[in-house]
This record gives C-alpha cells, structure tokens and sequence, in this order.
C-alpha cells in the first residue's frame, strides 16, 4: 500500500484514477523549499518545547537541510508515490532519517502546512514580480526620454482628439504599473502572518510556541483563529486579482502598440526579435509578442475567476475543494514574470517613426479644435458657446474640403468676432503641447519633471 | 537559426524568451495525429490536382503514414526547435522526405491548417465523452435499480419537502446528463465543416479540391467564407459552454452525495477506494473526491471564461491571441474523461443506509402536509385553504411538541371537518409515493418505467 | 399581515428589508402574460378533471382572461404588496373572483409555476431575436452589394494580409450571425418542454392531465422527471451562453468598424445618427454605438457568468437561490432585442470611403507577396522555396525603400530566374480577388454567388 | 434638437434608439450629488483664476447650491432630455441661471468631470460600508457570546473533525470581515486622489487651480498624469473584488447556517422573519434569505467580471465602453448595503439548538480521535505512530458497533500499551476545547478573550 500520512483508518487502497485525480504533486512541487522551510522551523520548535525529544529534532532538522540544499541544486526528487508536496519531503526525510521522520508530523496537519508554505510562496514572487514591474517602468522611461520630443495624437475613442507628448502617454502606463506595485505590496502585508499551530482547525493540546516559528520563518504576526486560518483563501484571490489587473494594463498598453504599429497608424515599429512571420504571406512581420500579452489577460482574468468560483459556499473550514487554488495561482505568478520579462525587452525594442506621425498631425488641423476653442475662452467667450465655434469651423472645413489654416481670418470672423490674426499660430503641434500649463498636463516641462521622478525610482 | 515555417523575411533571430513564451508545443502536441492525418488528406488533394508533382505528394503521404504510426505507437519524438505542432510534423517530414517536404505546405496557412486540427480534435472527444456520458449514465441507473425500493426526505431548500424514491432523484441526475448528450452532439455537429483551403484568409488562386479533402477527412460540408473559417472559434467556446453546464450538473451531484454523506444526513456511504484520511484526525473518511469534483467545476468556468474573454473585440481575422484557445479546450477536454471515469466508479462504490433513512422519515411527519392539504382537496376544500389549515396543525404539532399522529381525530377536525380517521394512513411515507399519480412523479411505477429506458440506451 | 400563498405555517411578519430583498416582482414582472396564460390552461385542466369544480374553473378562467386583456393594453397594475408576479396575479384574480381563486393553486407549486412562465417567455423571445438576426443579415447584405466592387486590404494580426473584397468580410460576419440563429433553434427546442404538475417536486397525488396543459401551452412534450423539472436552468444558461457568443461577434463587427472609421485607415464612414461628441473638444465625432455594443459583450458574459456561478454546487431539487436566474436573463434578452435593431441602423447608416482605400491598397505592394509565391508554386517551385524567395524581395524593397513594381526584372530573376515579366501584372488589387479559386475564397464571383443566398433567406 | 453639449459640430439628430440606448441617466443619476458638489468647487476655482467672470462663477455656485439642497430634499428632477447626470445638472442650471450656466464647462470634459464624481461617490460609499460590517461585527459577537458556552462538531471536509466552540467558528467570521474592512481602507485611499483639470485627456492651456479643487472637495492628492486620470478604472475594479470576496464570505456563513439549520444538523434557528413558506407545502419554514445571499455573491462576481471583461484592451485613453464601469458598480454597492443590514437582522434573529448540537457531540466519539493521538504524543509516541493506533482503534469500534468509551482498556492497551485508564476522561466535548493550548486555538479562554477585542471595536 503506498505510504501516506493518513493510513491507519483504511482497509482499502484508494482507486487509481481518483488518486491520480486527487495528487497535487505535479503542480504543488513549486512549493517545495517553502515546505521544507517551514518544517525546519516547526521541528526546531518541537524540540526547544520538547514536544519531541531534542535528538529527534536535530536529526529532522538535519535531514531536511539537506533536502533543501538538494531542492536549491535542482537535484531533489520527488517519489512518484507521493500524492503531495508535505508527503513527498517527508517521505525523503524518512530515507535520510528513518527513526526520527515520524517525529515530525506533529501538532501540525496539512491543513495548516499548506498554508504556511502558500504564504512563504507568495511573499516571495510577489518581492520578484514588483522588481521586475520596476524594471519595466525604468526601461519605459528611458523609453519616453528617447523620444521625448515625440508628438503623436492623443486618442479618446480611437478618434484624434489634442496632440500629446508620447512621453506623456508612457506616463500614463508608469503610473498605471505605480498602483500595481501598491497593491501587490498591500497583499503581501496581509500575507505576512503565521497559520502554523492551527493545526487541523481548532488548535493543540501541545504547547506549542508559534511565535517562536514565526519568527523563524520571518513573519510578523501569527494568526488568532484557527479556524479562519485553515479557511481563508482571501490572499489568493487578492493576488490574483491585483494580478487581472495588471494583465488588464498590458492588454491596453498592447492594444495601443498593435495599433501604433499598423501601416496605417505607423507611429512605433516592434523590433523583429518580438514578431513572427507567416507560413503562407512572405512579407509579414506580426506583432505575435502583442496579441499573445493582450491575449493572456482572459488567462489571468479565468485564474481570478476560477478561485472564486471555487470558494463560493464553502462550508467553513477545509474543504479539499481548496487545493484547486493553487493551480490558477501558480499559473498566474508565473505567466506575470515571463510576461513583465518579456514587455521589458519589447520596450526596449521598440522604435519610434517620428517622420510619418509629423506627418499625421500636420494632416488634422481639427485636432486642433480645443486650442481654438480655450482661445475664445480667454478671449471672454463663454465655453459652451466657444464649443459651438469652433464645431460650425470645422464642419465648413469638413464640408468645403479645405484646411482650417486656409480659410481666410474675415471668413472666421464670421464664426466668432473673437477670432484673430494669431488664432492661425494653434494650428502647431508643438504649440499645443507647450501652451498647457495644468498639473499633470501635456506640456513638456511638465512631462520631463514627472519622468526624473521614475529615475530617481531605479 | 532555428528552423520555422516562414523565416525569409527575418534578418533577425526571435529574443528567447519571446520564442519560449509563444510557442505551443507543449500542448498543442495534443493535435499531432489530426495534424498528420490533415496533411495526408492534402497532401494527397495537391498530387491529384496536379499542384504539386505526383511523386513528391506520394513521399508526403508516405512519410507522414510513417509518423502517423509512430504518434500511434507513442514513439513520436517532437523536434525540440519546433515551435508549434505544424512545424513539428514538418521538420519530422523533412528528415524522413528531405526533397519533397518543401511541397506540402502549398496552398495552405497555419491559419487554416489549426483549425482543421482541433476540429478533428473537437469531433473525435466529443464521441469519447459521450460514450463516458452513457457509461456513467447506466452506472447510475443500476445504481438507482438496486435501491429502488429507498425513499428518502425529498428536499427543496435544504429542508424536508416530500417524501421521494432516492430512485427518482437519480432519474433527475439521468435526465440532466442526457442534456448534456443532446448538447454536445449539436456542436459536433457544427464542428462538422472542413475549413482547409481557406489559406491564410483568402482563398488561393491555385485550383484546389476541397470537396476531396472533406471526404477524405470524413466532413460532410466545406466552409463557405475563408475570412469566417479562420477567424472563427465558436465551436471552441460552445464545447467549453456544454462541460461547464455538465459540470455544473457534475458539481450538484456532488453536493448531494457530501451532505448525504455526512454523519447527520446518512444516506450513502461513499466507498473508501474514493476517499482520504486526514494527516492529524485518525477518525477522518472524507469524501475528498466529491469535493474537487465540485471544485473542477470552477475550473471548467474559468476556461470558458478565458476563452470568450480571449475573443472579445478581436478584430477579423487571424489574430494571434486565438492560440490560447487550445489551453483552456484542452484542459476541459481532459477534466471531462477524467472526472466522468472517477463519478462512475464512485457510483458504483456507493452504498445506502437503509434503516437510517427510515428512521429519520418516521420521525417528520411535518414531510406529509402536502398529502394532508391534497386529501382535504378531495374532499373538496380550495387548495389555499387546506394549505392554511395544514400550515395550523403543523404549528400546533410543533408547538406542543407532539407528533401529529398523535393527535386526537376531534382535535384535528377543530382545524378542518373534513379531516376523518383514515387522514392517519397519510402518514407513511411509502403511501406517499404510491399516491402520486401524476407523469413525471415519484410514483414507484412510474419511476420503474423511467428507469427500464435507461437500461435499453446501453 | 400581507397576503401571501403560504401564510398559515407562519407566526411572525417578515423582516421589512429581507421582504423587499426578497421579492422578485421589480424584474420577473416581465413575466406577467406567461404566467397568466399557464394559469388559464391550469385552471381549464383543473376543471377538466374535476379536481376542482367547473364552476370556479370558468370563473377562473374569466378573470384571467380579463387580466390578460389588461396585461395587453398596458392597464394591468401591480399590488404593491406582491412578493412576486405569480402573487400579484393571483391577488389581481382574487379582487375579480374573490370566491373561485382559492382553487387555482392546487397541484402547482411556484416552483413549476415559474419554469413554465420562463419557458414560454423564452419560446417567445428566441423567436423575436431570431427574427431580428435575421433582419441585420439582409442589412449587411444590402451594404456588401451596394459596395460589392470594394476591395480593401485583407488583414491578420491587424496586419495587411492580402486584399479581400470588402463583401467578403462582410460574407464571415453574416455566416457568424447564421450559426447564432443555429443554436437559438437549438435551445428553443429546448425549451420546448412543459413542466407545470410537476409541482414542488414529487408530482401530485391529484389525477391532473399534464399532456392536456402542454397542447393548451403549445408544448409538444411533457417533463418525465418531476425532480429534474423543478431543479433545472439548463435553458437559461443555454441561452446566456448563446447570447455571449453572438455579442462576441458584435463586439469583433464593432471593433472592426472602430478601426476602418479612425482618420488612418478611413475605410468606413458611421454615420452622424449614431455617433456623439464631445464636452470639450468641438471637432470630435465618436463612434460612441459601436465602443457601447463592444462593451456590451462584457455585460453578456457576466450574466453568463451570474447565472452559472449561481448554480453551481446547488442541492437538488429548487433552491431559492435559482430566483437570480432571472435577472441576468432578462438583462441579456433586453439588450439583444436593443442592440440588433441598433446595429440594423447603424449598419444602414454606414458609408464607405473608396478612393481612400484604393490609394492605401496601391501603397502597400508587400500586400502581393503570396500572390508571388504562387506565381513561383504554378512554374515548379517548392511553396516554401518560394515563400523565402518572396520574403527576400520584400525586405530588399523595405529595405532599399523601393516600391517592387519598380524593380527591374533581371533583378527579380537574381531571387528566383522563374519570375517573368508578366509578375508585375499581379501587383494589383483587383486581379489578386479575381485570381483566386477556391470555394469561400475572395473571388467576386463566388462572393456575389454567397451574397445571393443571403438575399434569399429574406 | 435636443440641447447637448457637444451640438455644435453635428448637422442631424442622432437615431432614437441609439439616443436611448447610450444615454446612462437611468443609472448615473445616482452621481447627482456628487457632480453638483465637484462643480460647485469647479466654478469657485474658475472664479477665484479669473477664467471666467467672478459674476458667473458666483451666479453658478449660487444656482448648483439650490440643485444640491434640492437633491438633498429628494425634489430634483431629472430633465428627459439629458442624456446623462452631467447634462441634467447643467439644464437645471440653465433654468435657474440662464446667463451663466454656458461658463461652467470650462477646462473641463465629461471625461475627467465623471472621474471626479465616481471618486467622491465611491469614497462616500466605502465609509457608509465599513460602518455597516463593523455593526455585522458587532452583532456576531454578542450572538458568540450569548451562546459561549456552545459546543459544535467542528467541520472539515463537512465531515466531524474536532470539537470547537460556536464562539471560534463565529470569531472567523470576525477575522473575515475585519479583513474586508482592511481592503475596503486600502482602495479608499487609492480613491483620494482628484482628477478634474485633465480635461479630455491633456489637460489645459487655461491656468487652472487644480490643488484648490481638491482642498475643496476633500481630496488630499491630485493625479499627476492626464491621460492616466481619464483612462483608469483600476478603483472600480479594486473596490467590486473587495465586495466579490466580502460575498464570498457572506456565501460561506449563509452555507454553514443552511447546513446548521437542516432538521439533520439541527444546529441554529433561523428567525421566521428571515424565511418564507411554500405555496405548496404547508409545513415548510425556508431559510430564504440565507440562500439568496448565497445567491448574491454569483451577482457580486458577474459585476466584477463585467468590469473586467470591459476594460480588456481598451486604447488609452477615454473610450465609450467605460461607461458600462457604473452599472456593475452602483449594483455591487447598493447589494452590499442592503445584504450587509439584513445580515445584521438575521443574526440578531439566529437562536441556538443547545440540547440538540450536546446529544450529537456524545453519539460520536470518533471526533475525538485527535485528542488520543495527542494523548499518546504526550507519553512518548511518535505522531505517525499515535495516528496509526488511534485509526486502527476507530475502525475497530465502528466494526463492532461499539462505543469507544465502552472499550475495555486492556483491550485499547492491546493497540498501544502507552493507553491508561485517563483516556476516557478525553471523550468529552468540554474537557477537549478545554485542553486546547496553542494561540488561536478554541479554548474557552482564549475565545473570550478574542471576543472583548471585538466589543471595544464597537
């Protein structure tokens, strides 16, 4: 019969397909060294309370070091008999300690240990993860300095609407990656507490000295009941949604490169060494690299959604329900770091057509409808009246197939008294970025002040 | 530089980690035999077309039948430079056919070519799963035959409503699977177009029979719009909508059986060969695979999920984000035969607890008022009033703690005169069944009726 | 003390707030003419059999049939102190029939009641929005033919692929709508299933003649497991699937128009009936119809998503929690009914840009590479030679920034010496169409041939 | 023509349907107060910039304060024809002061102007929410401590596990909620940050006061990027997760108190005012209002998703979709608020089954099978090893139909000698919570103690 944790109370061996159904091992093997942490710690507790005799704990201790040792070389290997990551480290201790193995399992179930070694996981990706965000902010500003005197238009409804700095845009993705970093910091605070000693939801009998294992383990805090600790998924689900929503970030910064690199819009070229071609059309270079981030985020969003859904009506307390947790989690962290590892490199792949998008804006005069409508404003005119205007100006020029810059200043006169010989210097990109002056505005200066800030951030 | 399928335009290596991130080969291997059996098909269409020379297209056919033997032996070993499974039967036909490789990939995109894979995929599963379906199906009907003679409390809302044969209510989990047949064979349906030919999105001007290709392939329809037949994942997205509605009824099942199987309700004993113990309670039988039955549920969601997401405002055609169709179809896919093999021989090893069933209905009488309101009925009281007049007793029975079978027949006929002697009878739940007479009720009759067309279906 | 169908058992009043959480009939209102038509062939079954007496059966039937009437005009009004419509109804029927209406409820319970009413509300509705679908199909036609000689580049990864005659696009987005017909037919037929006598769950003692109620109904089957019949969604669940799947069509349709009406690619024209501007910026002319039906599809999923999660790991048989089936459906079928008759419009509204596309289309010759690479494939060369042949020419023009028509033969003969002069015929849109063969390709023949078929379906 | 405004640039009327379909008064209005508010602050900051006449701003500020007294008295109304919140408040300030109302929309679009308005909402409702869960709080302590004494099966897998107090399993509840509390905290701050001055998307050439405008709305940061600030609605996804795993939780307490009020569990009593009868069956009293909170949390999740599902993809930086961001978000609010009262009510209205849940705990002595194991721990043995013995033990008593207590103790010394004759003292409820040691666990003691936290939070 294979050996297991629980065995005493079955006469019978467990159906093959349901147990393949219900091991864990292929995916929770991530939580490996987190497992074996944290079973140092409990047994070195065990033994200074001297739940177990001192000589059972060294011996564990011991012997789980060097599994460790073994796990950070990548030569640890897990008995295919184990269902789970707990019973694959303890049945390698049992070869390198057989006497004292026993030992370790106690004032502890799974219930608990899985716990602990989902938090210790979790602390660490997400210190990996906000680096690497960091990282991508630092290679999007060096991105933006590059083309900082870049003029594109800006965009509301996929329509032009006031010419804006690029750099000004990539502003927009930093900040957006800024309250990433914030939340996943929020998280991993509220990961910071220590579940062992719950036990399997109600305590020990033992006395036990969690503090003593928290502060082996690095945590802060341990945790007051229980039952709530054997329960609780609440950090999984946050992750993962902290996660959705950096993934919806991505999507619209990948969005807008897919967009940005059309023929039609050519304003940014993705180098190469993020396209493929196609087996069939010999002249594509696809932005695969884009549609595949863009895409990823109905991955991260389905991860969100099947934890969840999972612990919607769960009866208080475990439930094996649970272990479906991990494989969305596991599968969210690690596509967020291969992800942010690869936009980094994009990022930095990435060149700007500054010729064609020129172009582009001297093309649409009537991206220049707001400069002329704050022109009437300052002029006296009221706003909604300066709105109208300037709307019937660019409706005769729509209309007659002219140039706003080409109508005579008498004609528009016509429109609004207000209108003056240098109502014709707005229509200038450069003019109109450098003619705002609001906090958080386009305007240059502005701009390049706010980028320092992120510098200063590396 | 690694061999792909469209390198000519390159002058550049892909970064690594981008090439990691959008290859597919780790799942899309899924495909290989209906990939090799496509390009047989067209391969053997190009020859007899005169597309490409005779001989040529018979080493095709002749090298792909090898490989095709070797992925039915298991001995297929993917070239670990492919970056998909197209590209891994091409390189495996390069080595088998060097000069005649070059020619099959005429007339012919991976655009089209993917789709044809999965829907050879998606037609070949759905027959497997329906056979399962059917399997499990008859293992719940003889499951419902040995007990035909168990009544159980009838629930709605988690409270005793009337008394049912535990019989009809398999017949429910009967009738809910059928659905599931009846669904999946109409997707299979859909599924049955050939879409080979549709190139890249536009056709060929080279003179292709894609009629011959259909037979060979077994479709008995082509696609009749190029730019739909690449661009269209609907039968994905509507298999992931039929195993997320059969896991939905998967998980109810599962419901049932857990609360059924606690120490209070009793009902079923789940066999140990589908349960595990506990690492600290020794006591500890749980029916842990009811549980990540019910949990698999949330997982078959987030694929759907993740699929539909994924296609949201794509635009038409091709885009690369429909490659993570395939993980989420998969998984499903694969989450399906496996928990349809577990729930048969979970069903199987089921046992009832007979005598506490019996005791506990004996012990409600409250579950007879429908019969007490239905007997004043036929005695010609409106139902509004019988059901008042029972709701009274009830209180009344509840109130003085006394069993309504112990009520004096001049106290009940307080609450209604028309309640005679023979009310006392209604009391037992065995003649509570027996009294319905409606189609479709708990009628032991009735229910053996039912149950006889599930044994023909095998 | 409120009226209420099942007063009797109860002592208290219900709390204020849970009563007004409670109560469905804000939302299942809308249920109102179904539920009094199933009533009216209850109660003629009732008197029919003599469960009832004929008397109160006709007066019941008469004071139905009066609210009906008012159901029709619109003069139906509500008591306010109804919990739901079938409450409401009855009430209306007990101020008409005060001394019949205590009858109808008899073998019915609400938990038939309300899956008869849905039933009938979704037979009727399918039937609506698949007259609706059918109406944007001829409109779309409509606009293919009136624009049947347009060609316009044919993209993939929003990429130029090859040109495609915009009819054709048009073509997938009418095949996409025909499969949602499909499985609307479907499930209706689904849904084509009479469920009342089933009644809370076990069926009824009292010889009611279901086969009857059905013909009354227009039902052509009755349920054959009364369990099943009160605990099942399946249909509604069906149909928000099948809804999302048609709203991600909308929103692919949507985000197509999004990106051909932006000033760069300038392919179609919304018109200004479905478009809005802007507070601030006087030029703007948003396609705010078409951002709103692409964000829809979102509000498609999450009823989706509502109605399956809810149901999820739900006890057998009714469970009040399955009253929430209601809104999302009713929000899905309302915004289907409003969103095809806007994109009917809009779709008439929109005009198309041609001069501007047949510029971009000469612009792009790399847009002919596989037009070359058949070329080579119809003189003997291997597909994939040519493929890389093709990608050389095309980098060697990006590169030198020369257009490939102006390349010099001897030139193109250096790549590959089967080219000839007749290649520089196929650097043109309009032949590339013509060129192709194959059944669904982008010929204008077979286009017009498709078009024809859908003029008919009118 | 409707008054708009944006008219001017538009020469027809837009489609009736889709007018409807895109206006959001229906649901915005909810925002009245909110944009009279920011506009009052809007104004007075033009004014005291001079950028528009003092007169004007003062007329404005006077006009809007009506409007808000008026909003306050619940006597605005909405004009008809406003097609959104924004619209309507400027139409009534139209009437009330014709000659100033065009100067307010200056250097302001509706795209950071309903920014600025959903913050100040959702800042007002978080605080309104974290006081109605500290009440919750409240009300589930005092329910834990008038039932302190109470000793349930605590549950894992919904199978007996170990004794615990009542009072534990409601301190998790409490542990839940105060993490809701500490998530809805988080995002509240996130929500401190002001908008307006963005302007459609680049700010403003007008000198705007952007820090005055917050110090008069109460916020305590502006935003530092235009095009992020109308862009971003991270907050309304942040704050509908938050509320989705509040409904998680309120899902698992309606469960556990369904599973408890089953006549099998017979644990709580559910108050009659927070359950409602059958219309069928007389003798049925439901936990209604239990299932549809478990219900709700599927609605809860579907919001999230809708928000979620929206934002995928979207280009920076306003689009259109974004307006369907307030419908999931005005639902998952007012659900909150009105499920979190009715919980309290419900709680207030649970009574316990004391000589029930006592009997229960003495029919099954295998719950404490952990107590012996840990009993065995104490005299030497080693974990593995008690847990094998105490198994073995359990099988044998259930095997003969024996009670554990009635096991002769040379008999139980024959599964370990280590076995005495105070064993028996461990199969006792009282004594086992009792013996409980470790921080968090569920002795009495410590339970209380844990309860006080939760009065002085009060």
């Amino acid at each position: 019969m294979t050996k297991k944790l629980w065995g005493g109370r079955f006469t019978k061996e467990q159906d093959p397909l349901f147990w393949k159904f219900q091991s864990s091992i292929d995916y929770d093997k991530e939580l490996a060294r987190y497992d074996v942490e944290a079973s140092i710690a409990h047994a070195k507790m065990l033994g200074k309370c001297r739940i177990i005799p001192k000589k059972h704990a060294q011996a564990i201790v011991g012997g789980l070091s060097q599994i460790l040792k073994n796990i950070e070389k990548g030569t640890f290997v897990v008995d295919p008999k184990a269902e789970d990551i707990h019973t694959a480290v303890y049945l390698a201790l049992v070869k390198k300690k057989p006497k004292s193995a026993d030992y370790l399992h106690t004032a502890r179930s799974r219930n608990d240990q899985v716990v602990v070694d989902l938090l210790l996981y979790c602390k660490d990706k997400l210190s990996v993860i906000t680096d690497q965000i960091k990282a991508l902010q630092y290679s999007l500003a060096a991105f933006a300095e590059k083309n900082i005197d870049v003029i594109i238009p800006g965009l509301t409804h996929t329509q032009h609407a006031v010419p804006v700095l690029l750099a000004h845009q990539v502003l927009a993705y930093l900040n957006m990656l800024q309250r990433d970093i914030e939340r996943l910091a929020q998280v991993k605070e509220r990961c910071d507490i220590m579940p062992l000693g719950s036990c399997a939801l109600a305590g020990t009998s033992l006395t036990i000295d969690r503090a003593y294992v928290a502060k082996l383990l690095g945590f802060s805090k341990v945790n007051e009941n229980s039952i709530d600790a054997v329960s609780d998924r609440d950090f999984v689900i946050e992750i993962l949604s902290a996660i959705s929503i950096m993934f919806m970030h991505f999507s619209r910064f990948a969005e807008d490169m897919i967009i940005y690199s059309t023929p039609e819009f050519n304003i940014v070229d993705i180098g190469e060494a993020f396209c493929t071609g196609s087996s069939i059309m010999p002249q594509k270079k696809n932005p695969d690299s884009l549609e595949l981030i863009r895409a990823s985020c109905s991955q991260a969003y389905a991860n969100l959604v099947s934890a969840m859904v999972m612990m919607k009506g769960l009866p208080l307390s475990y439930n094996r329900d649970m272990q479906l947790d991990k494989k969305p989690l596991f599968d969210s962290i690690n596509l967020t770091e291969t992800v942010l590892a690869i936009l980094k490199g994009l990022v930095e792949s990435m060149k700007v057509n500054k010729e064609k998008i020129q172009q582009r804006l001297a093309d649409d005069e009537s991206i220049f409808a707001l400069d002329m409508a704050e022109y009437l404003v300052s002029r006296g005119v009221a706003f909604s009246e300066a709105h109208n205007v300037v709307g019937k100006v660019v409706v005769h020029a729509t209309k007659n197939n002219v140039r706003i810059s080409n109508i005579e200043l008498d004609e528009l006169k016509g429109f609004a008294k207000e209108f003056d010989s240098d109502v014709f210097n707005l229509l200038d990109a450069k003019r109109s970025v450098m003619s705002k002056r609001s906090i958080g505005s386009t305007n240059p200066l502005l701009v390049r002040q706010q980028l320092k800030k992120w510098h200063k951030k590396k």
